[in-house]
C-alpha cells in the first residue's frame, strides 16, 4: 500500500524550538522560530514553500485559530495549509499527509509544522477536551496508562525498578540535549521515591506538560540534491486507528497496543524491512509513561511480548546498546507538546542521521524510526527515515 | 503544482444523511449512515477501504473523539484515519488530502467522511471556540460577514432585494431536494420582512445550524471502471489560506475574498480551465450568507467584481440559467454542518454529473465545481470534478 511512498520524499531541513515552559513565547512565536529554522536548515526561503501541514492537537484559546495562525505568524499566505489532528499522533500524521502530497507530485517543497502550547492556557484545560461525560469522566492519561501498566506487572512480574530504568535512561540522554525540557540526570532511587501520581507511576514515570514547536521541510526526493549533500528519505509510513474504548473492551488484554503493532507493520512493509532489530538503527518512541516505552519495544517488534523489561534491564535501548531508543531524551525528558512531538521526532532522527547529535549521537545511524501513540493507545503512527549515500 | 492530481483520482461512491435538526441521530449514527451509503453506492465493502479521512470542525463533547469515533462507529479499525480541520473548508480539505494519498499510489480505495453535530451540543457552543478574547470578542459569523456586505452595498449600490434573490433561488432549489434541511420555497417578501440578524442580513439571509454527515469513496482513476460504468474524476483542487484578521487589515477592501480567488486559480490551473464561465457547467458554492454567494460569483471568476448583483438578478445562477449555482439548495437550504458541508457538495456534484438529481437536475452537467470558504473568509478550498465518456 504505502510502499509507493518509499524513496519519493526527502527531508531537507528541520528546526525545533527549545522545549519547556515557554511562558515568554507565544504559540505564534514558536511557529515562527521552528518554521524559519527549518527553512534556513534546508537553504530555502518561505517563498519557495508551496504548501504547509500544521499538526496541532488543541490550539484552543491561546493559539487562536489553527491554519490562519500559521498563515499570519509566518506571513505564509495565498497557499494551502491543512491542519491535521490525531491525538498524540498529530505530528507524525501531519508529516504523513504532507509526504503523500509530495509523493503525488502535487507540490515540490512543503512545510510540516507541529506546535502546541500546554502551559499557559486560559479557560480550557487539555484534559477537559474531548472527554466523554459518561464513559470517560474522571479518567486522565496517567490513570488510563497506569491501569495497563498494572496489568502488565501482574502478568509478567515486572517491578517498578524496571520502569525506573526507562526514566533514568531517557533523562541521561536528555541531559546532553540543549533543546530538551529537562536537562538533568536522575537516579533510580529518585524515580522510586518521587511522589506517586497513579500507581505504578511516580512523578518521574510521567512525561511533563510542555510548550514547543518543531518543523521539517520536505521535498521530492529527486530534487533533494539541489538543497543538501546529505540525502535523507522517507522509507515508510504507517498509521492505524483502533477502538477508542480499549479499556472497556472485554477482549482487550491490556498488554500492548494493537495500533502500534499495525502501524509498524504497515511502515516495515513499505520500507521493505523484515527484521527491525537488525535493519533499524535507532528509534524515537512515544514514552508518555515509562511503561509505554517498554510496551513499545514489544509492539514495534524490537523484542517479543513480555520481553520488554529485559530489553531495558540489559541496556539494549541505551545510547550504547544495540538499539538505542529515545536518544533525544524522549517525551520523558524532551517534553511532550502534543502536536509538536511527532515533528520533533523527525527533527531528532534527521539530526542523528546527519551525525550532528553531539554527545547523544547514535553510532552508525542510517535508519531511524519515529513512533507516536495517542488517544488511549488507539492511534499510532510510525515513520521510517533513511540516509542514503 | 496540483496539475499532477488531475485525472488520477475517481469518485466511485457518495452518500449523505438527511440534513437537519437530527436530534434522534448521534454523530456516530450519522457517520455510519453516510459511510455505508457511500460504500453501497460504490459497490465496495468497508473491508475494501484502505484508509479514511474525517472532516470535522468541532467534534467536541457530543461526538467524543474524532478519528477513534469513526473507527468505533464504522468498526473501521487497524487502518489509517486522519482528521482534517480547516474551518468551514474542512470537508473539501479532507477530500483534498485523501485525493493526494490516492494520487501518490499510497492507497487504491479510501473513504472521505464529513460529519458535524451542531444542534444538540452540551457545554460548549460553536461560536465560543477559537475566539480570540481581545481581537474577536463579541464577533459572530453574521456580524463579520454583515460588515463586508455593508461595504459592498455602499460601494456597488446593491440593495437588500438583490440579496433576497439568492435566498429565494436556493430555497427553490432545496424545495425539491429530499435531503435538504429546509424543503420550502420562500418569497422575496418573506426574506425582506424576516427578523433582522445583522444588517443587511435577515433570518433568511443566513444559513441555518444543522446536523449532518456526507461521505465519498474515491479510488485510483485507472481502477474506477471495476466499480462503476460512469467515470467521474478529480480535475483540479485548490486550497488557500489568507490572513485570519482581514477585517483588522487596513489594506482589506471588504469587497471579496482573496482566499477564494487564489484557491480557484489553483484549481483552474490544475484542471486546465481558462474560462470557468464556459468550461464549468455548475457550481456548489459557500453561501453561508446571501451576500457571500454574490461575492463568490466574482471571486470564482464567473463574473467581474461588482457584477455579482446583476448575475443573480438576470437569473444566470438559477437552475435554468447558464451557470446554475447551488442546485442542491446550498448551505442556505441544504444546511451547513461545518465539516460535512464540503463532502456534501461532492455528493451533490457527483449526483448531478450522473444525471440523478431529479427535479433539481442541471442540464448537460459534465464539469462541476465545489467551493468552501471559512475562517472569516480566510480559508478557501475549490474542487473540480468532471464526468468522462
Amino acid at each position: 500500500m504505502s510502499a509507493s511512498l518509499a524513496d519519493k520524499v526527502a527531508v531537507i531541513g528541520v528546526g525545533c524550538t527549545k522545549f519547556g515552559e515557554n511562558f515568554g513565547q507565544s504559540l505564534q512565536e514558536m511557529m515562527v522560530e521552528a518554521g524559519t529554522a527549518a527553512c534556513a536548515d534546508a537553504g530555502v526561503s518561505l517563498d519557495d514553500v508551496q504548501a504547509a501541514w500544521l499538526g496541532t492537537f488543541s490550539p484552543g484559546f491561546s493559539g487562536g485559530k489553527a491554519t490562519i495562525t500559521l498563515a499570519d505568524s509566518l506571513k505564509f499566505r495565498g497557499r494551502p495549509i491543512t491542519r491535521v489532528e490525531n491525538y498524540c499522533a498529530t505530528g507524525t500524521d501531519a508529516f504523513r499527509n504532507a509526504a503523500a502530497a509530495v509523493a503525488a507530485g502535487q507540490y515540490d517543497i512543503v512545510l510540516v509544522l507541529g506546535a502546541e502550547k500546554l502551559r499557559d492556557r486560559p479557560v480550557r484545560g487539555l484534559q477537559r477536551e474531548g472527554i466523554h461525560p459518561y464513559f470517560e469522566a474522571g479518567s486522565t492519561a496517567p490513570g488510563i496508562f497506569a491501569l495497563a501498566a498494572n496489568r502488565y506487572m501482574h502478568t509478567f512480574g515486572m517491578k517498578r525498578e524496571t520502569l525506573a530504568k526507562v526514566a533514568v535512561k531517557n533523562h541521561a540522554n536528555g541531559a546532553s540535549n540543549p533543546k530538551a525540557h529537562f536537562q538533568m540526570k536522575i537516579t533510580e532511587d529518585q524515580v522510586l521515591k518521587a511522589p506517586m501520581i497513579a500507581y505504578p507511576f511516580g512523578l518521574f514515570d510521567c512525561c511533563p506538560t510542555t510548550d514547543g514547536a518543531a518543523a521539517a521541510i520536505i521535498c521530492r526526493a529527486d530534487l533533494a540534491s539541489k538543497f543538501r549533500k546529505d540525502r535523507i528519505v522517507v522509507r515508510g509510513i504507517g498509521l492505524a486507528v483502533m477502538s477508542g474504548k480499549p479499556y472497556l473492551d472485554p477482549t482487550c488484554d491490556y498488554l500492548g497496543f494493537p495500533a502500534t503493532q499495525a502501524a509498524a507493520q504497515q511502515a516495515y512493509k513499505a520500507a521493505g524491512i523484515s527484521d527491525p532489530v537488525k535493519e533499524v538503527d535507532f528509534a524515537e518512541v512515544h514514552d508518555c509513561f515509562t511503561w509505554t516505552e517498554i510496551s513499545n519495544y514489544e509492539d514495534l517488534g524490537l523484542c517479543r511480548k513480555g520481553e520488554g523489561p529485559r530489553f531495558i534491564e540489559e541496556g539494549r535501548s541505551t545510547l550504547q546498546g544495540d538499539m538505542p531508543v529515545n536518544p533525544s531524551g524522549g517525551l520523558k525528558s524532551f517534553g511532550h507538546p502534543v502536536g509538536a512531538t511527532g515533528v520533533r521526532m523527525i527533527y531528532e532522527i534527521v539530526t542523528q542521521l546527519r551525525g550532528e547529535a553531539g554527545e547523544r549521537q547514535v553510532k552508525n545511524a542510517e535508519i531511524g524510526l519515529a513512533h507516536n501513540l495517542g488517544g488511549p493507545g488507539a492511534v499510532a503512527c510510525v515513520v521510517i527515515l533513511g540516509r542514503e549515500g
